[in-house]
């Protein structure tokens, strides 16, 4: 984390995704990983305790940002507001280096069951942020998890679409959330 | 599976939930489990491939009656119908023992990360199998998606609310799972 490392932490996400792609999660080591980061393996092991924890240790500070947009939200913003509130400052976060390795991310986590199971495990976890800070705003329980589920469901698709988008800026992956949050709205209330 | 072994699935499922309300998870072993049912290890591994499994076998056959109970809805019914199709043909394999450790089962799961895991898994592996089988019946794919969602997730809650009910039959357990479902539909139809 000193400054001879300079960005230590991108180089091994980005050497990571390459190779979970190239050859396969399964089968790729921390050493590998380090190896083709240029760094060594005590660095990866000071940024992350495994090689699957690379793909989702922006989990925290993902929730985080999804509670601090549902807070910052108008006093008179509906559930759905408050949750587009979310994703638009979680959008924000977001760099173009994110958007370069997002189609690769996808293939990564697609192709082994172990990354798939921690990406469900994650997405539960950012529910759970959403809902959390939905209720303390004083919506009610099951009003509050729906729209987690919907608000979760929509960034996802949301990056998704990104991904596949040459506009790689952080208002383009806002633009994609706040339309896919749309969409599922107005499917649940086509639900019957 | 040999008749000498009458019911070792279930004896085995039923010593690994106490084991791991007991002792916890972590600490539990293959060995421990077998031993609590009075099996071999050899007779745990012809049935389940690792002591995680033991919770989560069920998902196969779970996710194939949610969608034979979707694709036997009504012709004119709608998607939220089509869901709780599935959901009441799920709830009719429920069994006495199942609701009987129902609440351990909640409490394993809820004190070990690596279950949690595999929970979030389940359930997007659930949702996958309802979304699936509402697009073969026509459903529009965020519409299926966004009542898939809802339907396992109250599924979920329904188990929950059974594992704490006196009635331990699987009428009860449809029941909650119905009323579970309308709650979830009204509140998606209140997000604004």
């Amino acid at each position: 984390m000193g400054r001879w490392e300079p960005n230590a932490r991108l180089r091994l996400v980005r050497a990571a995704i390459d190779l979970y792609g190239e050859q396969g999660y399964d089968t790729t080591t921390v050493a590998q990983i380090a190896e083709r980061a240029g760094l060594t393996k005590a660095t990866f092991f000071r940024h992350f305790p495994d090689k699957r924890e690379v793909l989702f240790a922006g989990q925290q500070e993902h929730s985080a940002l999804l509670a601090e947009g549902v807070a910052g939200a108008p006093a008179d913003a509906s559930p759905i507001e408050m949750v587009a509130g979310g994703l638009t400052v979680l959008a924000a976060s977001f760099t173009p280096e994110q958007h370069a390795f997002g189609h690769l991310l996808g293939v990564a986590v697609a192709g082994s069951a172990e990354l798939r199971e921690r990406d469900a495990s994650k997405t539960a976890g950012l529910v759970a942020a959403v809902t959390d800070a939905l209720v303390a705003r004083g919506v009610p329980d099951a009003t509050a998890r729906v729209a987690g589920e919907l608000g979760v469901l929509a960034f996802k698709q949301a990056f998704a679409r990104w991904s596949d988008d040459e506009r790689g800026d952080a208002d383009s992956l806002a633009r994609h959330a706040t339309s896919a949050l749309d969409e599922l709205r107005t499917a649940a209330a086509s639900l019957g």
